[in-house]
């Protein structure tokens, strides 16, 4: 067993997990045994943890149900290097590091060699998901004491982002950014960009398109968030439901469109689609629950040659290129700091499930929350 | 008005026509106003001219109302230039030449400088459509004596290809070709390709994919067509309803699908987008009646990057590239020959709508049909 080798490591990690969909708001704190520490792997001593809507999703069973009685949530991790795998070659004791939505996958398919790690048949999410390469643990989240992920899903965080910054960079960062890189291409200039949604993924959405270089085009639903927008990057702003004439405004102009909305329910897809250029794609990463559909026939489509798809995650190969972006663009998640405890868990699942956040709660005070 | 220079070209053109749309299937020899001739514009004596489902669905009133009550339908037609207006460079009198499903655009903007002329905002098509630079003319087919189109979509027609061969190409070649070429581009070597319905637009659609040189897979309900696809190029065959595991066998095997078949009723997309490679697209051209529609979420696509689109006819540079390519790899429809007459017009649209074609009726003895 490789487990033994790694002695400064517990056998038992602290998490606040919930029980069952009822109590998804009310993780307790809770102890379990630790996945076992394999060749490419790496642990991290957590530090802080984002929340993301997919914990909140996860937490409800709007996905799909509890794979363990305790499940601990949290995929946009930041910690330091307690212990890596023999065969671990980037990361080193004392190195600061993230984990996002994935942890591991097969290493060998030609996703995995071809730079699509995340699209991996195989590929194990960092929480809820049963990981078949080491003996079927289901895997527990980040807002626990300790971390581990194949170092294929351990990113390294350059000096000039904090910690509490960079964790929701982890997932809603990269989410987005995979997305308006492959479509975008790393110059931007002369393109155009509509991002949909001005919340957690989209805020970030709006820094990492100008950053590529882009004209950006914030839309929402009202005019509440236009200063927020235009500040956080957006070169123009529309409010869809106050401007009806929004699409003869942007005829023929879009070359890509992103929809970081977490819902379906009232976008006017054929909307968007008109306002592409030809060929282009609206890609939506608000991932709602599983039984809200689009409707779409091949009509909505074929004036423009458009095309409608989705997007998981992105490469190792992506998340570096954002980061060193980041740095270089002093890109900032707008974050609410939260202590994590039980009481502030729950605090934060709530009010992020009622909307009442702008735009990122990160989880911080580990080292005082678990007990060493 | 330049309507007067071109003496040779009869003032009234003939056709056969339908009146509404419970006689979709009865059209009648009618007499009709030509369209005023442009500078831009060729004049074609009608010489064949295929029937493409679009016909029955314009007739059927599936897609809009009628625009006139003598509608003449066809927007395959091959025939021969008679006259061209002062400004037309690339045709003279004599010359064969085809017209598809679109005959004219504004030639100005963006889409029509930048080879998507098929997607100009104010592209007119062959037949039942206004035509708002030629004083509101209600645009009429091909099943008709005479056609007149802007030479933007007038195609040359190579000499080792029949004008009955040639029909088909000028919509259903073409809206298969557009699709395959942008997607797999001109050289397709170690590309694979899945061609779903094997039809009208299908046995194109093998035969010009395996031009390009990919590898070309072909899904059929039964495997009633199995040995047809086979003999058009497919080098694969799969019968979705009889082989329940085919998409185990095509996991993460294809860089491009392509839906031919009219309908979205009853196929399976989640199954085709999950034997797609990542960030490749699924197309549909096959084009039901606009209320049926695919259900589609987020998560259909989220696990490949996939996305569905649909695309229009192509543009003249891709015609003259199918056209070059139809000669030299010897690319023909399948075609059953037909005089057009009232009687064979009444016959065919029945027998096409029954699906009893294989692969595509071409009208012809058009100089028979309309006296001079």
């Amino acid at each position: 067993m490789t487990v033994d080798t790694h002695t400064n490591v517990p056998d038992k990690f602290q998490g606040f997990g919930s029980d069952k969909k009822e109590n998804w708001n009310k993780p307790k704190l809770v102890s379990y045994d630790r996945k076992q520490i394999k060749p490419y792997d790496v642990v991290l001593e957590n530090e802080a943890c984002g929340l993301c809507y997919s914990d909140i999703h996860t937490l409800q069973a709007n996905w799909s149900p509890y794979n363990r009685d305790d499940l601990v949530v949290g995929h946009e991790i930041i910690g330091k290097v307690i212990a890596v795998g023999d065969k671990v070659t980037e990361f080193k004791v004392g190195d600061r590091a993230g984990i996002g939505a994935a942890s591991s996958s097969c290493r060998d398919c030609g996703r995995c060699q071809g730079d699509n790690e995340q699209y991996c048949k195989t590929q194990v999410s960092t929480y809820n998901n049963i990981d078949s390469r080491a003996d079927n643990y289901v895997t527990q989240g980040g807002y626990s004491s300790h971390s581990i992920a194949d170092e294929k899903f351990v990113f390294a965080i350059p000096e000039g982002l904090s910690s509490t910054e960079a964790a929701p960079l982890m997932c809603a960062g990269i989410t987005v950014f995979s997305p308006l890189y492959r479509n975008l291409g790393a110059d931007a200039k002369g393109k155009t960009v509509g991002i949909i949604g001005i919340g957690g993924l989209g805020h970030l959405a709006l820094q990492l398109a100008k950053a590529l270089g882009a004209k950006v085009v914030a839309f929402s639903r009202t005019s509440s968030k236009k200063e927020q927008a235009l500040k956080l990057g957006a070169d123009e702003f529309v409010a869809t439901s106050e401007d009806k004439n929004w699409t003869d405004r942007y005829d023929d102009a879009f070359d890509f469109i992103l929809n970081c909305a977490s819902g379906v329910d009232g976008l006017n897809l054929p909307d968007y689609l008109g306002v592409l250029k030809v060929d282009k794609k609206f890609i939506s990463v608000g991932l709602p629950p599983v039984k809200e559909k689009f409707e779409v026939s091949p009509f909505t489509f074929l004036k423009h040659g458009a095309s409608f798809g989705s997007s998981l995650l992105g490469s190792k190969v992506e998340v570096n290129e954002m980061l060193r972006l980041a740095s270089k663009h002093n890109i900032k998640p707008w974050i609410e700091e939260i202590p994590i405890s039980e009481e502030n868990c729950a605090r934060a699942l709530n009010r992020c499930y009622e909307g009442d956040v702008r735009y990122r709660f990160v989880f911080t005070d580990f080292d005082k929350a678990f007990a060493k």
